[in-house]
Parts: C-alpha cells; structure tokens; sequence
C-alpha cells in the first residue's frame, strides 16, 4: 500500500515538501492541511503589499507564471491533496494518527499517516500591556491581518501610527505606512537600538537616522506601558516611557511563539521556547515526524546555540531536506549562521553570524572592524559609500559576524553573502583579507571593502590599527577628553576648525604629516580624523613610528559621521 | 643596517607592497621603480574612460580623497621612494643587484637590494598579423594609449571600428566605442563564442545578443588575416575571414605576454608562457625575490593548472602578501577560481571556476543546470530574469564553476561570489543547494536562484531532470526531430502553434497535464517547455511517472529564447 504523508501547515515549508516528495515519488499518498482558508503564500511579502509595492493580494499566493496557488492547484498541478480549515490538536503516535479539528463545523476526526510532517509556523506574541486586545491592534502574520490593515488605511482612516517593535517586520511595516500612505508612524523598541538581533549599535545608528530621515519617529530604548482607548472607538494613542502616543492604529511585531502545542502535547521534545527539537535529519524525537520552519529551533554554527530562525528562505530549503528524507534518502540541515537582510527606505542592511553583544555572550572576545568603502571603483559613476563592520574573537581570529549598510542594496547583501559560506565552516580573518570576490570597475574596487574590512581587522587584532568608534568619539570630543587631528585638506578642515576651534580641531594634511608631526602634543589623546577611516589609520602609524603612544583614529571617518549624526558637522563642512 | 627593498613596477601590485612594508616596518629603505612615468593607475579604468564614463584621466590615478598617485604622493604619504622611467634589465642574484637602464638617457646602472620584488605586469601581445604596425591600431594596456585613442574619437576622427579580440578588455573597449562615441564597431573573435575564457556558450549566446542589440557588429570564429592601411593615412581596414571591414581605428585585445625577460634571463624559472613560478608566499626560485600581479602563474583551484590570471583584485591581495612575508609573517597565496565579471552595456556577467569545455579538458565530467529566475521575489517590483548556469563534474558531484548573467549586474555578481569561498576549498552541489544566501523580497525569492541551480542540478545528476539547451533545441527543433509540448496558458502558446503548427507545438496547460497526458505520443522524442524550464522539469517528471520515456524538457524556457533568440518568437508570442 502506498505510504501516506501528512503535512500539518500549508504556508512555506508544508508546500515545498508536498511538491519535492511528489516528483520523488509518484505513489504516495499526500495530504497536506491548514487550520487557514488562505495557503502557500510569501508572508515576507505583507508590507510591501500594505505599502504598496504590490497592487494585488493574490500576488502574494500566486506563482511566477501568475497561477493561484490554492487547493485545486496543489491537486492538479501538483498531485497534493490539501485541506483548509482543519487544524491539528493532538497525535497518537502510538497509532500514528493525526487528530483534527474541522474549523467550519466544529467536528473533530482522525487522520493516519505513515510520516507526518510538522511546519506550523508561529502566532504573533501579544505581550501582556493593558489594552493590547483592543480595535486597531494588529499583528501581521497572516493575509487577513494585511488585508485589514490595508483597508484600513486605504479608506484613510489612520492618521497616526504606532508600531510596537523594532525588528524585521516593525521596521518593514514603519517604512510601508510612511512612505506610500504618509501615515506619521512611531516605531517603539525596548532595547537601545533597532533591529536588536540582527545588527549591533554601529550599524543600527545609520539605520536609525535613515528612518527618522525618511519620517518615522524611532523611539529606542522605550517601554510600552498600556494602549489607550475602547473597545467602541477602538485605539487612540499608546503610552511609551510615561507620554501619550496619539494613534489610530498599532502595529505589534515584538515576535511569534511557536505553534506546536499539540506536538508538546504528543510528547515530541521542545526547546525553552517551546519550538520543536530536531535532528540533522530534520526529525523530531519521534522517528516518523519530521519538522520545520518558524516552529522548530536550528543550530546557529557561530555560537553553538539552539534558536529559531524565522525565515521562509530556510523554510523552503528545509522543505527540500525533508522531502528528500521521508523518500529515503539522506539530507542534511546543519544549521544557520543567521543570514539577514532588509531594505529601510533608501538603505539595504545585511548581516551574518553574531553581533559583538551576542558574541560576548556567548563567551568570545570580540573585537571588530568598521570600514566605510565605496562599492565600486571609487573613480566610477555612481559609486556610493558601504559600511562593512566585521567581528572577530581576539584569541583565535575566528570570524564570529559581519554586518553592511549602504545605499545600493545588492551591493551591500552581496558582501555579506560572500562571507557566510565559509562562516557556515568556520573561518579566520585572513580568508577575508583574501576572499575572491569578482572585480571590475562597475562592480568594485581592485580591493574590495569586504577584503578591506578583513586586512583592517587584521591590523587591529596585531595591534597596529587602534580605532574609535563613532559613539565614543562623539562622547570623548564633548567631553573634552579628545583633541583630534584633521588630515583632509584645509578646505574640508576650516569649517571644523570654525565651528569647534583649533585647539580641539588640529588641522595636518596627511602629506604633510610627516614632516609635521613634532607639532602635535604626545601628552594628549589625539584622535586622528578623516574621510573613510583609511589615512586615519596610515598616519596613526606614522605617529606610532615617532613615538606618538596616545593615538587613536575613527573608525568610518567623516563617512560615518554623515549618516549617524550630520547635526556634528559644521555648515559647509 | 635598513634593510632595502627594490620593487620593480609600480601599477597595482608594487604600490600595494610599498605602502603596506612601510606600515609594517618604519625603518626598511623602500624604492620602487617604473619604466613608464605615470604609475599607479587603475588601469582596468581605461575603458571607462575611453568611454566617457570617467571624465578625465587623473581620475585613474589619483586616491578616493583625489591626491594624484605621483612620485611626490609616495614620498609623503606613503614613505616610499619612486623612480620612474628606469627599466629593469637585468639582475645579478649573486651580489644581489638589479640593472636597470634610465630611459631619459640611456645610461645603465646598479642598484643593490635585499630583497626584490617583481610586479611588470604584461605588454599587450602583438600577433604576427601583416599591418599590425600601421598607425591607426592599438592595444589597450597603460594610459598612454588611453589617451591617443580618446584624443582620435574625440576630434571625431573614427567613424568604424573594429576590435580585434572578445576577451574582456576587446568586449569592454567594443561597448566604450559604441555607447558613447557611436562609433560603427565590430568585434572579431578568434573562437566560436565571445569571452571564451570566462564563459560557455549558453551563456555567450546571451552576451552577443546584448552586443548587438546594442549596435555592436560581433563575428565569433572569424580569423583576422590582415589590417589593411600604409604608412602615411593609416589603417583602412581589416580583412576577416576573406572579407574587408573598413575602419579608421584598430584595437588589439588579443591577450598580454608577462614581461619577465630579464628575470628568467637572471635564471628565475618561469612557465610555459613566460610567468615567473612562485610558492604560496610568492617568493620565486630565488628566495630573496618576490613576484605577483600579471607577471606570475597562479593555481587554479578547481583545475590544478598553472596560469597567468591578471586581475588588479588579485594583484592588490598579493601586493599585500608578499609585505606581510618581507616583514617576515608568513601570509599565503593559495590560488584562484578565476572569480570575474564584467559589465556588457545592459548586462552583468559573472563567473567562476571552469566552463564546460575547461571542465572537460581538465579531465572531469561535467553535467550543468541552466536556471532562469526572477533575482527578486516574484512578486517585488523590480523583479529582472537573471540566468545561473552551475557545472559540477558527474562522478563525484563536485561544483567545477559557475555562471550568471542578467539585467541587474550587482545582483548577478552577487550570486557568483556566493559560491566563490566553498568553490575554493572544493565543495558538492548540495552545499549550493542549502546555501544561506540572505533572504528578503527586495532582494531575492525565498529560494533563491543560485539555491535552484543547485537543487536543479542535483535533479539532473539523480537523472530526475532530463534538461535540453537552447542551442540543442533549436537545432532538433528546426530538423523536426523533436515535437514541443508547451504547458503555458493558450494565450501564450497560440502564437507559436500559429507559427509552428499544432503537430510541432502541441499545447496543454500544466494544470491539465496530468488528466491528459495519454494524448500525447509516447513514440516521439517530446520536449517540454515553458515560462522558464520549472514547470517544464515538474511536467517531465509527471510524463516519465506515466510511462514517457522520450521526454525532455528546455532549461531556461521561453525566458532563454527571448535573451538568445527573439526571432524564433512569433510576433505576438
């Protein structure tokens, strides 16, 4: 008799094992079934329908060659059976049977199965603030959340939001309601910067800056304390660190729990997070269950950590491996070095690995490298500045994460993708010095800023590269702890020097430097100043070499200060 | 005593050695020297700004913050002697001396060194072609020729071109002449496709489409017999292949011969074409020599030969290697995979490892995906075809090179790099399949198209996907050896059943497939087509499931046609 799978979720990963195991296998019987009426679509997708991008809905559940993709789809074209409105509440593992519930009617049944396979996905998480059931609170996790939301704005009901929550999707959604409706939106984050997981404060304060530049009002470090208003009128304002946010809509994407109840239930094993364990394989700890996407934890390789990852990329991948198995074969999953990226308006951010707070607690000794480069050869058009910051244990020069935010997107992602293959295997700062990424002019630079993030992280780990960053700058300079030494040319200086004074602003071009250098004080910490970071660093060394001991320089220059604080520079500067 | 270190040639890798050794070591007496007097330049600039897009030549060698790279430059910035117009002739290893002659005067002298290093580079190769000599004909290879080429344009003094070589610098120079000049061009190629080093044919085809569609006259496997011209006007003309075309500009891109005379004079062993042999370190066969940049053999990693692979990338990472090793670290140069790319007016193109023909003469089997896919997701805005043709060798499954071109060059570069780091260390096509490249709808689909071309080529390599190429189809096709299924909508089939005829181009919809596939007939060689090959493959498989055995399917469907062969598309189609 043929073998009967069963396929409990039907969003990303449930569809790409139905599909890969029916070309695997032409007898088995495949049922997959989903507690929504709505299936196999791009969530990632919701804010770029919210904001616009995409016109249509169904453009989110519909393939490339414009197929819907629905339960008569999945018959026809792919050989799967698939039932909506049925949601799984229990297994007999014993028997092998999956119980359901019918949605529509409330009746309850039994489904046997030889494999069943496990991609529930996650429920948006409501944190316990007063007032967070209210009209007007939505999460978006699914279409008909989206659908809502857009109708919302769309009859123009909402003048002011408020969104809950600074990662992927609270950030997706902040840059949806601001840029296509005009929405004046708040976006509210508990720890001190955006994009917590992902990035570290280097690169978040250019994340910030971009958002508030664009409209949105970025409330860092902020606590959530209740929403206003009633069930009749729905909400009207949220109340942040004490003030009153007024608002007609809010936007809660502080994260999923996992949708694996009736699996706990069952007895398959589950992390602190309730997320289901599983194998290499893709198996849980029953033998006949296999699990993926957002309801599973998966390894992350950099720090050894058990975690989720919610991301329909690995969903879909994972899919793959699992059909692969159920079929009889062996493929593998290992893990995640927690590959990122993310548009904001006009930034693209990428990221791999840890972030230095991440790495820290996970017991290395992270120190890092922050090199602003343009992404092409510097004499082509329309080259634009990229910030690479990439993270290395100060023992072992292991690379533990890399981060990258510029203005063209491609770009900035294509430097990260080149370092996670050998991040996936462990790899030291020398493989980036060396790594060979393409060049040409229209592309990028002979040396390209990811090889350039390594050789300077390579020269800090020696000692011979001791930078600043920004934020220490900024707070050393006003505190008058910090004399710095401009080495760009007059022209650039003199608005500097204007604006906060020649004792605290030395101006030396850098061709002059060495014949200069006895004009400077040994017995003040200097902080050596210029466009990128790059001349900065050769003429910290110049002034080590003439016993100069008290000398730092910035770390992503004046580059730096333009996209995380332009109110620093002087007008004309 | 200061150790004194003598760099011969100052371009790429020399500037890099010399900057990085002082940083390293204040004390060491660093000179290097040139024949040319403009040096440091970006020479793989040239093009860009024979084309316009760089508008004065200093651009080339001056620094990002816009200091000219002269003589003066390395003096005070970087701490480095330069001396230009000297020529090495000679060296003798024993007392450690190179001879060089000043080319001002003539006269020859000594110049002691601890240590040398090698960096000349290539001079453009002269084939042995009567009227090679005429004035009117150039090779592209230092900025002296850059600047005669752009003066001849720019007084409007070159109304037809012809550019004798499709490599990189023959397809760039081609594009340059064209877009903005408007200069009648024709590019010659010697071998059957343009830029045959870096890529095969299938993704040739797509380039040459570009080049003409974008004015560019190409003629593949055409041999120059003669340039036509005297003394006195210059050239007239170019005899290809039997016929004359007339021109008032010959451009010679037919490769580059390292310019290693009086170092393998001085006993140094060089290889087959006169590259100068190094270890890892770069060190030659004499220890106290060091060499890089174009003027060495490199390993190739996926093939283990030993070839010349001038790049400026790959210069500039050696230049930094062989200072870490003067310094007395031990840094390494382990080899290439040949990572390039290139831009062809509105196409990028990437590559890496071997092509299928390299494949083969290595000794390996190589079987290869052609993948067509949306470099975004779907359903963003934006969304452009890039095509990814992976090539692994059939026995062992390992990944031998890569390919990918499309409309947005950053991301098709992207996809290339991606592979490049586990390319290096040797990996299989599962690592591609399972690749964490990141994932976000602005930037790529879920499973992303370089994911695809690994997941499809595991499926050929399982013998699951039993692909067909372009070339392939249109050849049986047009001999009526082969009977085309489409599975796309009527709307979009109706043409070619117009054109072709419904025995040749028999139309059933991919979701009626299943249901009617008894119609088709099982004693002809059927190929399958569709938007892009992906439904094409699923229907394949759905036909063998159902007893077909003489079925295939076109990689790259329709989405290839329209990039190599719009004119086998009906109007309307």
């Amino acid at each position: 008799m043929a073998k009967k799978i069963i396929i409990v979720g039907a969003v990303a990963l449930g569809p790409k094992v139905a599909s890969r195991l029916r070309r695997l296998d032409p007898d088995c019987e495949i049922i997959m079934i989903d507690r929504d009426s709505l299936i196999s679509y791009g969530g990632c997708g919701i804010p770029y329908y919210i904001g616009g991008d995409i016109g249509e809905i169904e453009e989110l559940y519909s393939t490339t060659a414009h197929h819907v993709r629905d339960p008569e789809f999945f018959r026809t074209v792919k050989g799967v059976e698939v039932i909506t409105r049925v949601e799984a509440i229990g297994i007999d593992r014993r028997k092998k049977q999956l119980k359901v519930r019918h949605l529509d009617d409330g009746t309850e049944s039994e489904m046997a199965y030889d494999k069943l396979v496990i991609g529930t996905g996650g429920t948006p998480f409501t944190p316990p603030i007063p007032g967070a059931d209210l009209p007007g609170v939505y999460p978006v996790s699914n279409l008909h959340h989206a659908q809502a939301i857009k109708e919302l704005i769309s009859k123009g009901a909402v003048g002011n939001a408020v969104v809950i929550g600074a990662g992927a999707i609270g950030v997706e959604m902040a840059e949806a309601l601001t840029d296509l409706w005009g929405v004046q939106t708040t976006l509210v984050e508990m720890a001190p910067h955006v994009l917590p997981v992902a990035i570290g404060p280097n690169i978040a304060l250019i994340v910030e800056k971009e958002l508030e530049k664009s409209g949105v009002d970025v409330k860092i470090g902020a606590q959530v304390t209740k929403i206003i208003g009633d069930a009749e009128s729905g909400v009207t304002g949220v109340e942040v660190s004490g003030e009153v946010i007024e608002c007609d809509l809010v936007i809660m994407a502080v994260g999923v729990r996992p949708n694996t109840g009736f699996a706990a239930e069952a007895g398959l094993a589950v992390g602190r997070g309730g997320s289901l364990i599983v194998d290499k394989n893709l198996r849980t700890t029953d033998p006949d269950i296999y699990a993926g996407g957002d309801c599973i934890e998966i390894r992350n390789l950099v720090s050894g950590e058990q975690l989720p990852m919610a991301l329909g990329s690995l969903a879909n991948r994972q899919g793959r491996i699992i059909a692969t198995n159920i079929f009889g074969k062996n493929a593998q999953f290992d893990g995640t070095v927690g590959t990122f990226c993310i548009k904001v308006f006009g930034m693209g951010v990428a990221t791999a690995g840890l972030t230095i707070h991440q790495a820290k607690a996970a017991g290395f000794d992270p120190v890092h490298s922050l090199v602003a480069q343009f992404d092409r050869a510097h004499f082509y058009p329309n080259s634009k500045f990229l910030f690479v910051q990439l993270i290395a244990d100060r023992a072992t020069r292991r690379v533990l994460g890399v981060e990258a935010v510029g203005e063209q997107i491609d770009s900035v992602k294509a430097r990260v993708d080149a370092v996670v293959p050998l991040l996936h295997k462990g790899m030291n700062v020398d493989e980036v010095c060396t790594l060979e990424v393409g060049y040409a002019p229209p592309f990028s630079s002979a040396m390209d800023v990811i090889n350039n993030a390594g050789n300077t992280l390579d020269n800090i780990l020696d000692g011979r590269n001791i930078p600043m960053d920004w934020p220490e700058f900024s707070d050393l300079f006003e505190k008058g702890q910090i004399t710095v030494v401009d080495l760009r040319e007059a022209v650039e200086a003199q608005p500097f020097i204007d604006q906060y004074g020649a004792e605290r602003w030395i101006h030396i071009p850098q061709p002059e430097l060495r014949e200069r250098c006895n004009e400077l004080p040994k017995d003040k910490d200097l902080c050596l100043f210029c466009g990128t970071g790059a001349r900065s660093f050769e003429c910290q060394i110049i002034l080590n070499q003439n016993g100069f001991t008290r000398v730092k320089n910035l770390q992503g220059g004046y580059a730096i200060i333009r996209v995380t604080d332009p109110d620093f520079i002087p007008q004309g500067g």
